[in-house]
């Protein structure tokens, strides 16, 4: 089943997921189409649409179980995973995320951060330790991580990222604006590129109707 | 002609103003929308089409000028207006944010930083003065920035937006789950919601063809 869902349809799964845990801690339990659908900003048929590739959990006149649809959601995101996953590059961007998110809630296990900067070596970013880059294949060896995020200078990705795909992480969470697939075309990526977001908000903003 | 551009294209626009400024930095100086699409992983014809939605400028047997087209698409975009930001929140992310990316490249002028937190007050990051939240009117009614970058808590959403709203603020870059357009739906806001972009990473891993 899960191959045929439209790529728009994955795009949309966490946000599902997250607006239910919103749900949740409001303490609202069950909700209807209809209602789900003005607060997520898409039509009530888009939303029966897109839940009905994963089974449809609604039922007629009763609407979404709330806390089952989330878990359901969550299960097929494989937020129980606890993928191990190590982070590359102790900058400014790379201690942010390392803080900021919250990776167990998310489907992974932060396991250790790296950085080619001998005298970050040692130090503790929340609870993961910093290492230095150069144990890197020692400690995929011990500690198989799935996946990498990369948090490094653009011009770094391609020596950084072979080195890791020889240490077996074939899926990489991507900051940098280096293309990881043309290299490695079969590495599950997702890039985030704030650059491109910025540009996108300029673009808005420049073209937006003026309100006299 | 701007309105009518579908919301796909307009999404991949920051897209290729990247690609054709990596292009131009390696030195090359016109492409064939054939060499063009297997960079960028999307098809000639699409490329084509997208490009068309701004006049198309290619030229028959000629390729398109990168630099010219790189320039088209960044006035488009509105590179040049240097739209002035403020940025609220200089925990970690934000602090990363103000750090990490190149305002004037993407359009924008980060002119200063906000947090509650007086101790922050006075501080510098890059080359940007971190002040009290307390003087935000103060500040707008002096220096009329267009939009705000949201680096905060997202119970903290609602009131801090409100408190820009009201000094003229209208364009904000929410890095918080707050959802903003259901209680400002005038607003022009690009959202970065890191957790669902690590989602589905997380998604794309479990769901991924094991290849034996």
């Amino acid at each position: 089943m899960k191959n045929n869902i439209p790529k728009n349809v994955i795009k949309r799964l966490p946000r599902y997921y997250r607006f239910l845990g919103m749900l949740l801690e409001s303490g609202i339990e069950r909700i209807s189409s209809n209602d789900l659908s003005k607060r997520m900003g898409l039509t009530a048929s888009q939303i029966r649409q897109d839940l009905n590739h994963f089974g449809g959990f609604g039922q007629q006149g009763y609407g979404y179980n709330v806390e089952q649809l989330r878990e359901n959601i969550g299960e097929i995101i494989g937020i129980g995973n606890s993928f191990k996953v190590i982070l590359v590059g102790a900058g400014n961007l790379g201690r942010a995320v390392a803080q900021h998110l919250n990776f167990e809630k998310r489907g992974f296990k932060l396991v250790a951060i790296f950085d080619s900067d001998e005298k970050l070596a040692g130090m503790k970013i929340n609870e993961t330790e910093v290492r230095h880059f150069s144990t890197i294949a020692d400690f995929c060896k011990d500690n198989m991580p799935t996946a990498a995020i990369l948090c490094i200078p653009t011009v770094a990705g391609k020596t950084v990222t072979e080195e890791l795909y020889n240490c077996g992480i074939k899926a990489f969470w991507n900051f940098s604006h280096y293309n990881i697939t043309d290299d490695f075309p079969n590495a599950v990526v997702e890039n985030v590129h704030l650059s491109d977001s910025l540009m996108r908000l300029c673009f808005n903003i420049t073209n937006r109707e003026e309100t006299p």
